[in-house]
């Protein structure tokens, strides 16, 4: 029997020597005057340090005026290897989704009423810059899923994989595991989550938390008509498999929320641990995540 | 104080003179073999009665064959008083969507997997048109909820009416009774349901079961960030709105699951009680609803 | 159709001529400085305004120096028709709970942390307590359920009657309406609750908010082992009879929190409306219940 | 950074020589004709094939007539190293209770209605036996969590410890993960639950299935007041500590639902995972999980 939970993050000290003087790239949400007022104290920061900066196109071109002369570069060719990246998580998001097969360590600037996955706050911009120059930070390992829809391979997802109806009408699924057929959905579809998207939709449509040390992935049904299927929690290398059962109405793919790709009767989606990781850099140490999660969660109201 | 929990559904004994000889109209489910048998005893049953068969327009076209040569009415504009509905809740649904203000009498025959709204089974349908043609029914009265799109009137729905996303994105609505706000939603979306829709998608989004004998709504809520918020029941001439909030991204509105309308933000949804309500002809006198309901839902497997 | 979901409670306009100098009671939780300090602002005031004061027997001795000298009654013989409650639900409940079959109206003053039927904050007593003197509030009439056990009567109920499971392990039970078998339930037990307790322990335990105008009962299901069960919403008339079944290992009944008998397997327990209802006085007109509930909910944090 | 999820289960694959001629003990649910038919089959199989019997203390008693004459052992001080158990998973899981820290090899055959820990059908106890003799079997080692109470270990559980209100009243709990607090729970208490236990009781509370080749702990609230709390999935080697708040009502620590411990407030219960985990020869190598669990799960009709 093969094994299963593994080594979910790996941990890497930064140290000054081997950082100093690398380029930084610049992300940033566009349009957004929080994150113009953050672009600026990153540039001066960086600026004032010697760092060479670079700037992501779509970043460059909406903020002409502040990231003027600044080389620009591609996530999808050219990323740097180390990037701040600024604006809420769907910001982030996205910029991970276009990032391929390459794994930047990541600094995640909050400008935005939402981003739990980015946690520097607007006042202390200044000091976390300083840090990631200095290698004052620890580098969190999150796994993400590879979606492969007809065998042809798909951006791979940080958050979740969702199958959802595409009219408000019923949709039928069939969801395998190595082989084992798990769960049959008549309802609006299904979740494929990894540990960090278990905090996002996922829990809303009723999944469990999973504690961030964990590697798994979580299957959670949305609104199924058979009402005792409840959310499985798998090992992180077992192979999903979503075949869309004959009778279904039409389904979004979605990827992260940020991806849509049209799928109907027949498809078949599988879900792998993706080769590339997220990497981001971290710089409080002693956090209580479950603190985290809540305030979060409660400041819906 | 006497009050409370009263008959919600009037019930007016059929009786032979009265009915004796009024036509009988035919709907049914297009290009189905089970439905083309069911129409072959029907006919055969209606003729040797010498009851007038009128035939709905795209039912005689689908069976030309079998329906050739009788009178063809309208959903829309002349239904007859007492309908034979034969097909699944689909098809049921439809037609009901389709009557605007009218409300004939109908007995439901499925023909099809799923049919709870439809309670005439195969094997009786002879002895069950006999007793439709003399009157040996009992009239249950279904309410139904009329949804107001920027203040124009939509169809009338039994089940429900259904604000979903449309591209799998987060939306952010606002609900409201008799003017008092009672749930803010970022999520997935929002039901409002009848007592009868009750048993049906919004049970599989977490709503309770209603006694058949009550005239309620239930307002549930779908997949919502709020944790916290739970299914609303709600007396029947509550006022219903639900405000698509800024920020919010697109969604359908879904009325019985057979039409959608595109909505988005700023949009204002009405739901009030139908002034026409659905007639449905029962003949089984004794039967337990809850055994019924459970029966399908476990049929689900 | 007319009908449907209607005024549940009467409403009886004070008037001051009615009731001035009429007796007012006192009732408060033993023991307790936040329910010191109001019960004298209100005796304060009642003596101001000439208003005979009559004490609880157990509330006299447990503030012997403050109500010194006052006629004592007892809530289960010859409690006086106007009553002022103080402390926090718990007290309520059981107030209610030894008043038998006398509804008298009862203003609730809030001496503790949580109290959502008690609506008169500390700040505001000396105002409510004139208002009551005066007659400028309206009448709330909450239903009550009666419990019987083996066919006696038990004390009325204002929030629910629970059936749960004695040293943790599984009881089986069968949960009939009007004589229809509802549920089948292996699990801890099962709550039955009016619409108020609707937003108590039914809530916590997966059952919808019942909106106040409606007259109901829930029967929530406490952690069945059959997934698909799900809360039912019946008609306030419906009578709910609970058997425990062959196999089913012993339960308590608790009434309200406050009362609990010992049942085992061949019990019957029998739910109906009770006869005598509660009367709140409520001085605030215009209030969101919706609000109200959400803040109290989120005030669990 | 500690690591997490690791290897759950050894296997072992038996060999005929290894365990030849080695004795093997009985254990059987007490006074069940069921398991007396059982018994018979078994001994007849073990003395054809020349396997010394052992029987355990009281199921010597209570079937004096079919295990007369063999020796007899006691679960807590000499079990054999391979066992077979006769019964339900109440028989199974009380079995195990007693061991200790011996981890015997235990075949279960299955007299009862429900017995999803035990996998072989009266139909095949002959052919498993012998399979069970001739080490055709594999080894499935599930891992068990130590409960402390005061510091002071109880016994190991399979599935879970409880802990839940004694007198149907609230009770308060703080949860804490490696020092970290996770949840605070106003409600009828907590479940701890390994891999295993995930499809029994904390299922029916919301928790959610997993993956039987995961080892986790899972924490699932009982119908608490903070209707946000989640199930939380947490690492196997995390150890959960549960303090009973200030203010909580009086509480029963259940072990596996079959020992039982007084608890109150300011007691703190410890979970951490059992040194010797439970052994049990498995016959069926192709089986699909999912399958096995919801055709259980749907029998409780």
């Amino acid at each position: 029997m093969p094994l299963v939970g593994m080594v979910q993050r790996e941990e890497e000290e930064g140290t000054a020597i081997k950082h100093v003087k690398k380029p930084i790239g610049i992300v940033a949400k566009p349009n957004s005057s929080m994150a113009k007022e953050a672009i600026q104290v990153v540039v001066r920061v960086l600026e004032e340090n010697g760092v060479p900066i670079y700037v992501e196109r779509d970043t460059a071109e909406s903020y002409s005026e502040e990231l003027a002369g600044y080389p620009v570069f591609h996530l999808d060719s050219n990323p740097p290897e180390r990037m701040i990246v600024i604006g809420g998580d769907g910001t982030l998001l996205r910029t991970i989704m276009k990032l391929k097969d390459s794994s930047p360590i990541i600094m995640g600037v909050r400008a935005g009423k939402r981003g739990f996955l980015l946690d520097v706050e607007r006042y202390e911009i200044e000091d976390r810059v300083r840090d990631f120059i200095n290698g004052s930070y620890r580098v969190e390992v999150y796994p993400r899923n590879r979606v492969y829809y007809a065998d042809k391979p798909l951006p791979c997802v940080l958050n979740d994989a969702v199958l959802i109806t595409k009219m408000a009408k019923m949709v039928k699924l069939s969801v395998y595991v190595d082989g084992d057929r798990i769960m049959g959905i008549d309802g609006d579809g299904v979740i494929i989550s990894t540990t960090v998207g278990s905090s996002a939709y996922s829990l809303s449509a009723g999944g469990p938390i999973i504690d961030p040390r964990l590697d798994i992935n979580v299957v959670t049904p949305l609104n199924p008509v058979q009402l005792y299927l409840r959310p499985i929690v798998l090992p992180a290398d077992a192979i999903i498999e979503v075949e869309v059962s004959p009778g279904s109405n039409d389904l979004y793919l979605s990827l992260d929320g940020q991806e849509v790709v049209d799928v109907s009767v027949g498809d078949v989606i599988t879900v792998r641990r993706c080769e590339s990781p997220v990497k981001m850099a971290r710089f409080k140490w002693w956090e209580n995540y479950y603190e985290r999660l809540y305030a979060r969660l409660l400041a819906y109201w």
